[in-house]
């Protein structure tokens, strides 16, 4: 798979196993840079576009500081209000302005679809920083990155996905990586917000061994790794519906007490009340030190598409 | 004329074709350094200030861009309801509090006259990016700039202004630097958005040749360079007037069958409707490039006001 | 008083007047970096994350030209609908996630506690920016500043602070740190919005001499300092309160005859009508320069809680 100009807008753009490895590889090498122990100016000459139509406090301050630790320089434009596409400017026409300006272009759009709109004008390198219900590779590939951090491994693991996965495009663009790794995945969730077919059907494809269960007790025993997702209001159109099962699936100390010692809880964050308080001392509590993973596994990616990676 | 230190807030202040040219010639020196080809940090030590009071998210990420490309630093503001002007404070206090933070300030503003009254209280160099219907001096200079690199020269064309002239600050601040070349302009509008007195009297005192249209089919045998505007919406009181109007002047692929081989197509963007996407296909259709354009002539600007472009 | 790491969240962290003599030093040291006279990149490793979830131009742009003259990356948020509280984040998650993305975290919250809280959750070096009518350290520690920079000390003087000393967290700031010298206070108020006990206790336990007026004119003919503030409506919970209130305490250059001729008159900015425009040109209208104070009085923080002061 190569890296260098890519428009990266889905995990279904990984074609194997090697290539997630090369990257979470090239996170790992990023690592004294991410935390400030090592410095590089390898991006000084590189001008890259942050545009968050949709906010987003932490894909945005991740993604600049990001850019920034490679020294790159950051030109960015935050609030659907303050942009262009509010004139009534076209996704498409944007991109087109906006190649000119900088040399890489993330993007965060409310709509599901978006990145592939403005990539099918770009001629730039461009990451998807989410759209929509749509996809959120980066979130994905930090999340592959946090696993195999934590546990070493990504194989030979039970790993439950937990909350809203109907909607929940983490746990979607997720399981398009799983998919290459020989790890057993639990699906809970109400039944309302189960994992949509299109994704059950390709874990069946490629042999990944699944269940679907709607309970957080049943998989506690067993779980190596539980990945709570927030049950978002804004994805649902009846807000009953989101009052009645918001709470449905809520971690706490007490319910660990069931779960396997070296258990890893993670989470996209922001959390509400989805992971209580409780938890944050546990040790296998990983949802921060994941938050902090997206700094190297972005800085892998930006450099990469910038082919620059090698230069670090 | 003397650009070190200089506040620029209207075309008018060029006295005669040599300053323009000037800086056009500087942009071109900075135009490897615009497209990341080759890398300078000549403005290393210099805090530039952004405050757009009103969006614009081109101008800005242009100017921003810009300023990066040189080295600086770029401290900034976005949207009214952020902003000490908000809270009640004076443009002149404003100025009197940033000139402390920064070494050249650029502001946009929704007021007529705003960039006037900031430059009265400001003792440091100052660039216009747009004062409501008043003054926006570095879209000109692009435009200037874009017509000599599609054509080659800016004397001896055929030119004409589309759309909304009577409130279009655009093609009011272009005016005011063709004025000093040998081209013949065609002003192609409503009668109802004609182009003003106050403008067609300082081309009649320059001798320039103009011609006054209602339409668009007339001027496309002719026309060497056709520069296209948005009908805004905000500039009219009467939403009725606005929609009368909006769609009167459309350019399509097939129009364009009409027009010169060669002809150039611009556009300060955003476009809504008044360019069809089936002239984006067109070799003349210049306005994304003349987008990019605005990268090394504010590059130029920049540098000439803070006295480095000749370091460069 | 160690500064290295510190999370400075109020003046009363300040134990004594050695330690704020060290920070106006250390400031006095950085008045070529920050003026751009001399060029430094003492801070180019770190990048320091401006959190403003309330709006505010000053401080804001003040702290970042601050952090981009000693060579610091900035990570930027504005306005607390597009972050992640705005979503249900507790202050303190979102201080976990921060930390991994930044070296020092400075945030401006409308909640007075928010800084404490912040601080509870966090392990890096941290600067109140302001938390509603809390706290605001680096506005007193820059009026400390400009006081010894116009007078030539702070000792020996009759400094009056003027207007809402109820709500105005700035003058409380001040107060706990001029309790350390040997000047005079005196506060003038409506009765409405008379200095907090909290305060006049602390200064009476500091054997610190001060008096309540209710009249400009009285301290007039003596006051060394005159520090105006602003009457904030957004403090009042009854508007017509603020109506009555707000025009009392109007300096103008007429009232200033009765003065003392070396007069320095202060104000933290914006102004709205409390410091009359003909006040302007008298030569001890020193806020502007005290607005321009707050680059080397930052500086020398950032500088010093990241422990670079001795590296310039």
């Amino acid at each position: 798979m190569e890296f260098l100009g890519l428009k990266l807008t889905s995990t279904k753009q990984f074609p194997d196993k090697a290539s997630i490895e090369f990257v979470l590889d090239t996170a790992n090498k990023m690592e004294p840079y991410a935390s400030g122990k090592k410095y590089t100016e390898v991006l000084k000459d590189k001008v890259i576009a942050t545009l968050f139509y949709e906010p987003s406090t932490r894909t945005k301050l991740s993604f600049q500081s990001a850019a920034l630790r490679l020294g790159a320089k950051i030109i960015s434009e935050t609030g659907i209000q303050f942009s262009s596409l509010y004139k009534g400017e076209s996704i498409e026409d944007t991109m087109r302005m906006v190649e000119h300006y900088a040399d890489l272009v993330i993007m965060r759009h409310p709509e599901k679809g978006s990145a592939d709109i403005a990539c099918s004008a770009l001629t730039r390198p461009f990451i998807n920083a989410g759209d929509g219900h749509g996809q959120h590779p980066t979130q994905a590939l930090l999340d592959m990155y946090t696993i195999r951090k934590e546990k070493g491994k990504i194989d030979k693991l039970k790993i439950a996905l937990v909350g809203d996965l109907k909607f929940g495009r983490t746990v979607h663009s997720l399981c398009y990586l799983l998919k290459f790794y020989d790890s057993e995945l639990i699906f809970v969730s109400p039944d309302e917000l189960k994992m949509p077919e299109k994704v059950t059907e390709e874990l069946k494809k490629n042999k990944v061994k699944f269940s679907e269960v709607n309970s957080l007790d049943a998989v506690l025993p067993v779980a190596d790794v539980i990945y709570m997702t927030r049950v978002q209001e804004e994805r649902f159109e009846n807000r009953d519906d989101y009052l009645k099962l918001k709470d449905s699936f809520i971690l706490t100390a007490e319910l660990l007490k069931k779960a396997k010692k070296d258990v890893t809880i993670m989470h996209p964050l922001p959390r509400l009340k989805e992971i209580d308080v409780s938890v944050d001392a546990h040790p296998g509590a990983a949802y921060f030190r994941q938050a902090g993973n997206g700094i190297p596994l972005r800085m892998a990616l930006i450099a990469m598409l910038l082919g620059r990676e090698k230069m670090i």
